[in-house]
């Protein structure tokens, strides 16, 4: 790769980030709490420290094209070298005293998983509170989008960061230019952002935690504030929030076609409805599945809808102990971590629109068994796609799953049981926070040990990047100069 | 589908496998065991006349070309019907008092898989546990190639029921005629039948037990005749199954090349070394696990070698009772039972040649995204592979775990525990056997009620058929009339 490119990027997000976390320093300073100040000043130095010196000593800003490999270089070292600066502020601080916990918390916010390894989160200051839950809104809608928004660059080299960035299999052509694009989403995420801190507010919530729990929503991270998660809120609260979770795990194209008043088109989407469709679905079963156990329909919707949408969208928040439901419904939920989100929302898992895209691929495979002289098209959202995108959802899946089965080895070396270490792998592998078992919701990731941590953390940013990032940081060729 | 052929086919399959129960019935009459005599005779009776009805009064031999959607109708129906009538004889004799347990315990015999409902195994009578494992058997190279073998058919109508039948990604044109084929296969079939049973012998078998035993090997099935499985025989016998067991996983290619004194071709094939390294890898990892707990290398040895090879060529016999090791070791099996043996063997699970190519194809894909202009194709066996057989293993893995999460879905409603449902399906889908937890190697799948029944020998049947005849079956247009 092109080291110098590659350094000048990563120099510049450092920067960003040590400007990011004024904000919870200036929380700090507001409650006068002198330990979180300190730790934020100090973690800021460095931030800052680190990339001035990759920005201008090592890296160099050049006018040439950037490569594809340089962009996933960057957006890896990225969230790699975010996490392990933004874990200083709670190590220093001493609110978590192993570093490892601390580059867990980090990594579980910037990737919007919601993994904690606190045991009793209420324990913790109202600074580093601020600051977790800070990180599930800047990794929301990825940090690169956020740093590219602000910075100005030449279109062919914000492109790469855009393709590795942006999730889900194809990348909307909004606008042409990616700056633009950046700007837009930005906006729209600034908009709902605001419009839900303001809801929250009306209700039973403060300020700080109306901003807290939006943060989490709207990264679909799931970091809360309270041990019992959102179980503790009004059910106007808890409506509040599983309405937003359902807006961020939208395809934010969507929203940007109505914001063009492209209302048909908008509504036209296959993966909103496909979305829509399941969250209805699996919001109906497990209802019918509690309803004994709640006792009244009101309060079974509500729960049923809350768990649904915060699984679905990978979220994961929750207000009810879901581990505690019977099998089916947990099944259920199990289901919908895989399935996550849209395609070019916050949320993570393997996408809606993977599904649809394999399913008619199925479809279309079979009609060709039968009939080997068919020549089905695979279409998607009204067009026919290229065989390499369809070729890529089949890969995706493959590499997905050979992945997944190689996390749950590493972490089954810890010898917990299998329904723990399942979920535990399908918890952070699709950043959604608490699994089942002694990962459920009112459990933390706190037992297992730093082995675990570290492969638990690595499965979080492989699942929030889609996976190829990563791997190519373990790639020779990778680290090879510009010839 | 053309109504008639199919008709005609399944008569001919249906009088076969009447012809086939005279086996057990002989045995029954060997051992003056009354009950089972008049079981077997009914059965026989029975199948002869479905057999005689479908071939003669509905169906007609056509000479015209089969197609593809005929030839998956048939594999389909064949082991639905099969099953339907094999377990006739359990049923009628009263050894297996509910019809849709020995509906199961017979589609576990001929897909090979070895899942049973009988809580005591050995409270059965001799002629009935020979029925049961001869099932394997048949099952094991596949009825269709079978009665292909037998009867004379045109190349054309051959070729559909043998895409459908051979299992992996791949047909081998081993020999230019389908028959010729079919006969070589099953020759080399029954002489390693033929080998493993006078191997055994030797040993601390009886001659029934060591053909009943190669039965298991053979079809890669693993019913046993003792409660214990293998676990109560002597270390040689224990050894000659497990190398068997290797062998049966083997694909066939592999064999006929060695036949034909192509020494060189046979062990340059990729699946071959990919399936022992595997095996060896697997089998020393858990010998390093379990060695505290057994205590001496030989046992150790034993133990992992059997439990591996047992698992990862879904044959499913245990010498041990591995739902009590660590659960590093128990995570090993259950990625082996989803690896499964070579495509072309007589084994389940998704195929070590599958696992190949998909790897191969996501690092072709990943140099594509690294350099866009790259144009490699992906090479299997010394050969590219075209672009279609690619796709279909992306497509493949898709659909395999798609209706992997519906089938653990549906088990789940009957309300066990996770690691219970999770290998319940997964062993029975990939036609192992035995999972871990609830449906160990040391209890059965009695407990489940007659859905979940139902449902995991679909599980078992769409395993054995590769997915697809199943899956067409329960679409419409296989019914319409040919036009």
């Amino acid at each position: 790769m092109n080291h110098k490119i590659v350094s000048y990027m990563l120099g510049r997000i450092m920067v960003t980030e040590g400007l990011l976390m004024c904000l919870p320093l200036a929380v700090g300073v507001l409650k006068k709490d002198n330990v979180s100040v300190m730790a934020f000043i100090i973690s800021i130095l460095v931030a800052l420290g680190v990339g001035l010196f990759l920005a201008s000593v090592i890296g160099k800003k050049e006018e040439e094209m950037m490569l594809a490999k340089d962009g996933f270089a960057i957006v890896a070292l990225a969230w790699i070298l975010m996490s392990l600066v933004g874990a200083l502020p709670f190590y220093i601080s001493g609110e978590i005293p192993s570093y490892i916990d601390a580059f867990f918390e980090t990594v579980s916010g910037f990737t919007t998983t919601g993994a904690s390894i606190l045991e009793n989160v209420e324990l913790m200051s109202r600074p580093m509170l601020f600051w977790r839950s800070f990180t599930h809104w800047i990794g929301g809608m990825g940090i690169l989008v956020f740093v590219m928004a602000i910075f100005p660059h030449n279109t062919g080299r914000s492109m790469h960061v855009m393709r590795a960035e942006m999730p889900g299999p194809i990348i909307g052509k909004l606008v042409p230019k990616v700056r633009e694009t950046a700007k837009i989403l930005y906006l729209i995420y600034i908009f709902l952002t605001v419009v839900q801190i303001v809801l929250l507010t009306f209700g039973d919530m403060t300020f700080f935690e109306s901003v807290v729990h939006t943060f989490g929503t709207a990264g679909t991270g799931g970091f809360g504030v309270k041990i019992d998660s959102i179980g503790g809120y009004s059910a106007y609260s808890q409506w509040v929030i599983a309405v937003f979770m359902v807006l961020f795990g939208i395809n934010f194209n969507v929203f940007y076609l109505l914001l063009i008043k492209h209302f048909r088109t908008a509504f036209k989407s296959t993966e909103l409805w496909w979305y829509l469709a399941i969250i209805a679905g699996a919001t109906l079963f497990i209802g019918i599945d509690i309803y004994s156990e709640v006792g009244n329909i009101a309060d079974t919707a509500r729960a049923s809808f809350f768990q649904v949408t915060s699984i679905m969208t990978t979220t994961g928040f929750s207000t009810v102990d879901f581990n505690l439901w019977p099998s089916f419904s947990k099944t259920v939920l199990v289901i919908l971590m895989f399935i996550g989100a849209c395609a070019g929302s916050t949320g993570g898992g393997i996408k809606v629109s993977r599904f649809i895209i394999a399913i008619k691929s199925i479809r279309r495979d079979i009609k060709k068994m039968i009939n080997p002289r068919s020549v089905a098209s695979v279409k998607f959202e009204g067009k026919a796609l290229d065989s390499t995108t369809v070729n890529g959802v089949g890969v995706y899946f493959a590499i997905y799953f050979i992945l997944f089965f190689v996390l749950l080895l590493l972490v089954s070396l810890n010898g917990f049981d299998f329904e723990t270490n399942f979920t535990a792998v399908a918890a952070t592998y699709n950043n959604i926070g608490p699994g089942l078992a002694g990962v459920g919701p009112m459990s933390s990731f706190a037992a297992f040990n730093p082995f675990t941590k570290i492969v638990l953390s690595f499965a979080m940013l492989l699942g929030r990047l889609e996976i190829f990032p990563i791997l190519f940081i373990f790639a020779p060729f990778m680290w090879k100069k510009k010839s």
